[in-house]
């Protein structure tokens, strides 16, 4: 395969919006010991890029740098070490190292053990989406399984991941208390067969949810959005109630109830990805991987909404900001061959 | 002993403020069995106290409804029952009954188990501050003890609690990191021998707290204040670090960067003493009372500033909520004879 010595890149300059979004020409990087280098096929917009460009991230990396967090393609070159080799020429999904340049370029230079490869009913496409939001949504459910929950509530139910989740959950037989902020995104859970789904943005809304939360003994909240909603939800849940945060949707910090804290035992934690799968060992990792796979052809399916050649991040990132729920916007590198 | 038909009582007729406060003359209540009538002699007037007359305590008790959550005085006459039998004629220490009225009247009933017998080196102007406070501070230790903690920090430091926190732990060779508002409480911790306090005014603050958790290696803060000042203690915190927030003096919303919690795998909880009591077992309950007797006669000993008759209860609640520093104001019923 030949590989060119240059490539177009989606540059970062700056933290903190649109404007610090450029395309550059850059050298194509080599893959040293244990490192592999990609092809990139497609790689998505999620809410953890934005976070990253905005320099919010959990990991800030030095600039100017590559965004992208994750993505899909065709192992093109590997350096010395199995596990690479066993992966050349593969198609595979994969994720950006932590303190170098991301997916969002027509190659990737990543750990081995980063890049996952992908079963051959998986098309590139939907491969670019497999990381993030199936792991993230097989890791909710294995919480809600050790934790012996029935039920759940989630906000921002009718992003990709909330619908991952809501599907994955009533798989195994758990029931969400989906909260989302305006109506089309309630109709569009019910017509995907969510039997409870809230409206945020309705008068009798806090009611409504503590009620439920009583009557169905939900206990465990995913909140992606802060502010004053965590406020609400956490107040909603019965004594002990816990709320998961995992994304910061509206920008704003958390704000608690002390009382829900003091008098009412109930507490609040975080949930990132990366610390998740540092604390599974790899074969644990492996299997869920498989079901993550096993389930982005079929209950895990995202939708795409339209894909933008890499010179056009800053349209491709503003369209996605300004909707997020109504399927996936993905960079796609010109010279990519799927 | 003569037990009049009427006493003066303390009654809150609605929650929210001063206004609701009054005094009016009440029937001296019976002992049922298990249950103890106790002369009171002094009852302080805590943070806890200022949230009940909110309406913002984790016990909303039907109104009208006499305050006042803690107390000392003798024990004047009891119902059927061997704890009782054996507590009649003590004087004792005491909290009220969680559906009953408080200690602010001349007269309490409460439940035989919730009257702990005073040491006889105990006087009962000391006693009257003897639950609340120091069992807290004797739980914080426990809780520090039990989590191997060798460092924490503590906002509010400078209040009747956290001078008690202060003490107790250095007394079991804890380090405390004191975070407080004014350089007069700096002024006045450090002359009781605090080596570490910080004013949250300062300009400096967040980066010098920042510093000393990362070099003391403090995972652990109680938080008695709520508002930004939770955030700013808990991003000071390094990874992993835990606040308990059991207060909120400044009567806002805990407020909690999303940062913190998804990339820092920080977590806030509550403290409630009522829940942590209820947690252990009597033997331990009483062994843990043993400890916090000898501490008021000791490290934990609370300055007096004034005692007020029942009468001058709004005096005495404004009194204490402009300056909740520099010692406790006590209510004084006039009958009592100490």
């Amino acid at each position: 395969m030949d590989i060119p010595k240059t490539m177009t890149a989606v540059v970062l300059e700056r933290y903190g919006g649109l404007e610090g979004l450029t395309t550059a020409s850059l050298p194509v990087p080599k893959p040293g010991p244990g490192e592999v280098l990609v092809k990139v096929a497609a790689s998505p917009i999620n809410p953890s890029d934005l976070s990253f460009l905005q320099g919010n991230y959990g990991i800030k990396k030095a600039l100017p740098v590559v965004p992208g967090l994750e993505g899909s393609g065709t192992v093109v070159a590997v350096g010395s070490g199995m596990m690479g080799r066993y992966l050349m020429g593969r198609r595979v999904a994969c994720i950006a190292p932590t303190d170098g340049n991301g997916l969002w370029a027509d190659y990737v230079l990543t750990g081995s053990s980063l890049a996952l490869p992908l079963n051959s009913e998986v098309d590139l496409e939907h491969g670019a989406m497999s990381v993030v939001n199936p792991l993230t949504a097989v890791a909710f459910l294995s919480l809600l399984q050790e934790g012996n929950h029935k039920v759940f509530v989630q906000t921002a139910a009718a992003s990709a991941l909330g619908q991952m989740v809501q599907r994955l959950a009533t798989t195994a037989g758990i029931t969400a208390i989906n909260v989302v902020r305006r109506e089309d995104q309630v109709s569009l859970l019910r017509g995907q067969g969510a039997d409870i789904v809230l409206n945020s943005s309705d008068a009798d809304f806090d009611g409504r949810l503590a009620a439920l939360c009583r009557e169905k003994g939900a206990s465990l909240a995913f909140d992606a959005v802060g502010g004053t909603l965590s406020r609400r939800i956490l107040t909603a849940l019965p004594q002990g109630g816990k709320l998961i945060v995992f994304g910061g949707l509206s920008e704003e910090d958390v704000q608690i109830s002390i009382g829900d804290l003091i008098f009412e035992k109930k507490s609040v934690e975080g949930f990132w990805l990366t610390n998740w799968i540092a604390q599974k060992n790899m074969l644990k990792l492996l299997s869920l991987w498989r079901l993550a796979q096993k389930l982005i052809t079929d209950e895990l399916r995202t939708a795409v909404r339209v894909g933008y050649p890499l010179e056009e991040v800053q349209t491709a990132v503003a369209l996605y900001r300004k909707q997020m729920t109504g399927g996936k916007v993905l960079l796609v590198p010109g010279g990519s061959e799927q």
